[in-house]
């Protein structure tokens, strides 16, 4: 038996389309319902086999006879595709996103959604640098870190499914408090994006041609969407600022070390960036 | 007929290793030899086919039946070797390097070296985090941007088998001026490099084990060798601080479109670097 009966995904763009696939290949559920804007991006999903049947408007019937609704639109949009979702339906089920910043939106859905929406807010740290159902690749959450965010308000039994959701697709399940997620998100992802973004500018035209591996794999992620980033950035300003306070920081300390010809800390501060990398090692 | 009679090799790390390996299989010298600090490496050297013979000290012997010397010792090492090799042959030969940075290499060489050793300065953009033999791979050059820095005084026909050198093993041949390759080089890999290392000391431990690819690939350089990155920051310590200036001015402009939520600022900024990193596609 699949865990899920039928998972109804608005946006299969990248995360949704992803989804959508790694779904129906592990046959996780029976059913799977997608929602776009544009009918060519329907058409084009289930193609690609990441949906049996899917429109451009959100319909009430296939919303209604879903136990999974997964909101996977750009981050400007999952407040009010949420709530169109409530004004929809009258049934009850599980819902969640894939957001990569937490606390707004798992604030402000508790005070909207009706209690038979059962929500968890969800963040499977998987990506790439493309976009679009083109993109889709149905083993992108295979080994991705999975956080979920569940608060004081969040159902226990949600929480078990969602959870089952994402290892289903291969994910790594993480707990985090909305919060703690967002300052942390700030840290490994939201601030190496604007870092990536600033050394993508900064050489000169003629400098491009000589770039190598290692100026490629630094500003990968600088060719992602700019609109969608740029919504990141607004809905996590504060962590953000404070993070990029402190790579800021990091930079002074290793041009003043550099200027310097501080060799002792500047080896020190090298070999502790090393330790640490290779501690991660991915 | 292979290009080059008897190549010598004076380390046999990943570059050195690499060149040694990608020379014999692309049947590119009759005799490749490499020297080497330690037994082992050699030992290993041979073994993995980087080398035909070698030797932990330098053997004017096989130097002087050379056609040509490469200097793939760290950067610190280099002039030294270059001195040593000089003062143990009386023959004439080509010589070059593969070090990071040039114009003091190139400047001191012009003046250390005799007239019959015809030096070159080269620059193969390739490597990886990792260094030693074992990382050695005779594809590393493949594609790679090869810079070779001929001055004034350089000979025209040393050149064009320095050149012959770097394509020979798959290069892309860009030929610039020694200082204005220090000036790109640390716009497109030396500052790259620390804002990795910045980047990989940024998060606090609890966020690593919530990080994805972005994280991923935005610090894979960060655990490289620190001996050899510190050797680099010293010896190109003005272009490098030039270019970190920048990189933190771009920073603190981002910090304060993100802080002010200057959506529009932000947004070209965020399009810009996808712009150029689209079109350096790597």
């Amino acid at each position: 038996m699949p865990p899920f009966r039928q998972v109804s995904i608005i946006g299969i763009g990248l995360i949704g389309g992803s989804l959508g696939m790694a779904l129906r290949r592990g046959r996780l559920a029976r059913r799977v319902i997608g929602f776009a804007q544009h009918e060519a991006t329907v058409r084009r999903a289930k193609a690609r086999g990441a949906i049996h049947d899917g429109d451009t408007e959100l319909c009430p019937d296939w919303l209604g006879q879903s136990d999974l609704v997964v909101l996977a639109v750009p981050p400007d949009k999952v407040i009010s595709a949420a709530r169109e979702v409530a004004r929809l339906t009258k049934h009850s089920f599980l819902m969640t996103d894939a957001t990569s910043v937490k606390e707004p939106i798992v604030r402000s859905l508790e005070k909207i959604l009706p209690s038979r929406i059962r929500f968890v807010g969800s963040h499977p740290i998987a990506g790439s640098e493309c976009s679009g159902i083109d993109a889709a690749d149905p083993a992108l959450f295979r080994g991705a870190p999975c956080i979920l965010t569940p608060t004081a308000r969040t159902d226990r039994q949600a929480l078990k499914q969602v959870s089952r959701l994402w290892k289903g697709v291969g994910g790594r399940i993480i707990e985090l408090d909305p919060k703690r997620h967002d300052a942390l998100a700030a840290q490994i992802s939201h601030v190496p994006h604007l870092a990536a973004v600033a050394l993508a500018l900064l050489p000169e035209e003629a400098a491009l041609s000589v770039a190598g591996s290692g100026f490629s794999d630094t500003t990968r992620i600088a060719a992602s969407d700019p609109a969608m980033w740029g919504q990141i950035c607004r809905m996590n300003r504060k962590e953000i600022c404070a993070a990029l306070e402190r790579l800021i920081a990091g930079l002074v300390r290793l041009k003043t070390a550099v200027a310097a010809g501080s060799a002792g800390t500047l080896r020190a501060t090298l070999r502790g960036a090393q330790a640490r990398r290779l501690r991660f090692k991915k």
